[in-house]
């Protein structure tokens, strides 16, 4: 194994235990020290890697900006099952919110490169909708992709206080409302699930 | 001036200091230290008057746990108001999100005593979009009342995010097309404002 790979490999694993603290726990109530103890690595060596706790943070973020998955069905049924995703997402036992908002929420600092990589995955969310109700011939679809992404949004931090999977789906019908509103035709909603 | 008074004034002084600290940088971020320090008394006295940071925290949230405003005007524009006040709170210069999403966001603690009353929050706001949906005769006033507050919320993380008031102009629109699909007539909508 070369340097470089142990290099690599060594702060692939920094990031996802800074990312398991950081999601699971808070930016602000996981130190430095804590994440090199949970390694067993000095916090010297930590720094070796990512020079600042700030540092850190950014690269914990940019790691989870992943595009939407790609997919082949029609735009209609991926804008829905955006929300069958959220659903997954909120059942699961380690859902602590959207980790690019609790960091702008925890930061509180507005000159903090991580207030941009929050807005760069909000944006990209977005686009991807706008991308699709394009393709569906939707007069305004910057204005209804917006209105997606605020349904996205209102899901996860209603579903962080109510600890309720189900407003995922409360949200998608809010959704299919919009659409129909804007001459989307839905598809017939399957009974088995 | 009373002792009781004296007391009662002494809360409320550690009380709004908190709330200042701990909505604008963060409850995590704000130690009793810092509030007591901000005020010019000693860690011992708040301790006094708050026996643990926990408690002060739920103080805390528990005093923005107010009704929204009454009103006198017809339920659909008491509806719609609610996105307007939205817009106005997003202009401030020290809005910084939900303050009890962001509790719960930041403490991350399944049974801390804030969830509760976020949760309460959250549930009173949704109540009362239900009581003026009922007055309006809509069909599901449960559902749609979660998805005019999934509305309120996608629209507070948007505006944290994006730092852009018209967001809650764009969730106000959502929530007239959901309205209207509900059978609700909106008024014309005012040119002047």
């Amino acid at each position: 194994m070369t340097r470089a790979s142990d290099r690599t490999e060594m702060q692939e694993r920094i990031l996802e235990t800074a990312d398991r603290l950081f999601y699971g726990q808070g930016i602000r109530a996981v130190g430095v020290d804590t994440i090199a103890a949970e390694i067993g690595i000095s916090k010297r060596t930590l720094y070796n890697y990512f020079p600042s706790k700030d540092e850190l943070i950014v690269a914990y973020l940019s790691r989870r900006l992943r595009p939407a998955p790609p997919s082949d069905l029609p735009p209609v049924q991926q804008i829905l099952g955006a929300f069958d995703r959220l659903e997954r997402t909120f059942a699961s036992s380690v859902f602590r919110g959207c980790p690019f908002v609790n960091a702008v929420a925890e930061l509180k600092e507005p000159n903090h490169a991580a207030n941009r990589i929050a807005l760069a995955f909000k944006e990209q969310r977005r686009l991807w909708f706008r991308d699709l109700l394009q393709r569906l011939e939707v007069d305004d679809a910057d204005t209804l992709a917006m209105q997606l992404q605020i349904l996205v949004d209102g899901a996860i931090a209603a579903a962080l206080v109510r600890g309720d999977p189900k407003i995922a789906a409360t949200a998608r019908a809010a959704a299919g409302v919009l659409l129909e509103a804007a001459g989307v035709k839905l598809p017939a909603r399957r009974r088995e699930k």
